[in-house]
């Protein structure tokens, strides 16, 4: 049985971590869970490189709100550069799920914003994990994550 | 029994590994205590890198101070990068607690966030070693150390 | 028989691993491909370390169309220094082919640009793989893959 | 007996390693030391790297004199990267001492800086490897090698 | 016998590995040489170091010119982490000459300076190989390769 493990932070401000396993949950059965909840966004490698290690995961999704201040942008690049080291330590993947709050022009649209990105990035990890020629089939196409798809230059 | 690590630097403007200690002592009672302090931030990662390996420390606080000069932000984000590796490393967590010179008004209130936060993530070092389960409860909660919290989206 | 590895992404706005496969096919024939899509550029250096360490690829290349915004960017930089380490790790090429969306003044010449810079670039995997040598008499003559070659300074 | 590693650079514009020999002699006399200069400060990581690995240093000073041009800045920033991957891949301290060019408002004031900052980090080098508790004693200081310390808040 | 390692690029615009290898030759004829050529500067690394893993040679000169644009900067930057971390996982020294095509205010003093550096960093390379006591007479002397030395504050 496939292993996914969910790491979300107390920082941001929507329970990603809830509603990425409320999206797994609707789309799949035959996984087993694991969550780990950290402080901010910077400590989310070491947390997914324990879920590879000791709970032996196959893929991990890691979610955050990074801040729309300049420390809060270089925290998010520090964050991204270890979890791309995790990944390539492990040879597992992470799907990094980060919303900056600078992204969203409200707070309504920014929950949105958030909902819908998961969720969105849910169906990539359970293409990964299980399917993945469905990924090869969308190369190209101008996929976006929570806003709305860019689509193909063909098109 | 637990063994927590704590660095610092004399390059802080307050005695950060003081106050952590305390807040950790009127907190818990069964940990045993390493402490270290380095000249500067950019020293933090192999100080913890050496608690881990050497005095086998299952959790530690970096603390430090950066400046409000470009250079010392640039200093911060090196520290912070080898902070995130040394956690990947050792698969065990790096509470990194940096109070930027420029995030206060006012000496008094720097020397305010300083203590606040530290002790704040004391609390949070606390739940990861201890009480894991305490911290899935305050996912996406909008939680600031120091600072006042922001909050969750949904309330 | 030598491994080829490609892969590319959904955010990406054309089909870039179907233009470098029909170029390496135009070209060589004696070869093994791999090919695999992932959700966005950041999840290039491990699938790529993947290739290495499980399909035992020769050589890979990593195909992405960044955005035009400042996280584009620094997505884009994250994912190099992860491609770069996962060569060093692996002791193989990876070719990265970026083409940046604001490289083009129009997505008609976007798409002109994608397509020469994949198929140019598949030149080079094949020098490498099969003709190193093709390479050394290449040097220093301001080739630029995509757009026109600057030249070199003695001609 | 301790062996300690001084490296610098043709690039800096003081000799830096004679002057921190000099501190180093007129302070403490039960050690060894170990001599390298290389070009500039992005051959100071690997250089330190090999003093720990072949000639088995416990701790090294890492001296340069960053140029005060963009490039500069930049090539400093790898230097510091470098440097704290080497200190966490071999758990040893390096005492990184780079004065900026543009630290100082003339030629004059530059060399008093570096020879200041020189001579007040071989103590640091001291403290780190005979005396840790001195450090701690100085924690939250507000020490600044080189120009005036800050002092603590608290003062 | 002394191995050596030579790589630069086909997007350099002057055969820089040519350049190396003539001013090598004139100074010593004790060694044995080792050339590839790469695309790019981004490339550089990993052909650094399957020549110190694979070809086993003791010293690299990686030789580069990156463009004036952002992109071309970020892409030297990129490189240089990776030649840092190359040199630290081997143990052994690599010089990077790299010349940014904006140093130069024409073609003519790009080529002009090209060379010139080229030539001086392989006196480094010979005296790091060779004669490593030649650098620690010249520390601190503010020497500059390819423009005019600084000189030594002393002086």
């Amino acid at each position: 049985m496939k292993k996914i493990g969910i790491v979300d932070t107390t920082f941001a401000r929507l329970n990603m971590g809830k509603i990425a396993i409320d999206e797994i949950k609707s789309n799949i059965t035959n996984f087993k869970l694991f969550r780990v909840t950290v402080p901010g966004i910077k400590d989310l490698p070491v947390a997914c490189k324990r879920l590879f290690d000791i709970n032996d995961c196959d893929i991990i999704m890691a979610l955050g709100m990074p801040g729309s201040k300049p420390i809060d942008k270089q925290c998010a690049h520090e964050s991204s550069i270890g979890l791309i080291n995790t990944q390539i330590l492990c040879n597992k993947h992470i799907i990094e799920v980060f919303i900056h709050e600078d992204e969203a022009n409200s707070e309504k649209e920014l929950a949105w914003l958030v909902e819908n990105r998961v969720r969105e990035h849910v169906l990539n990890v359970i293409d990964l994990l299980f399917y993945p020629d469905n990924l090869i089939k969308k190369a190209g196409k101008g996929l976006r994550e929570g806003f709305k798809d860019t689509g193909s230059l063909n098109e």
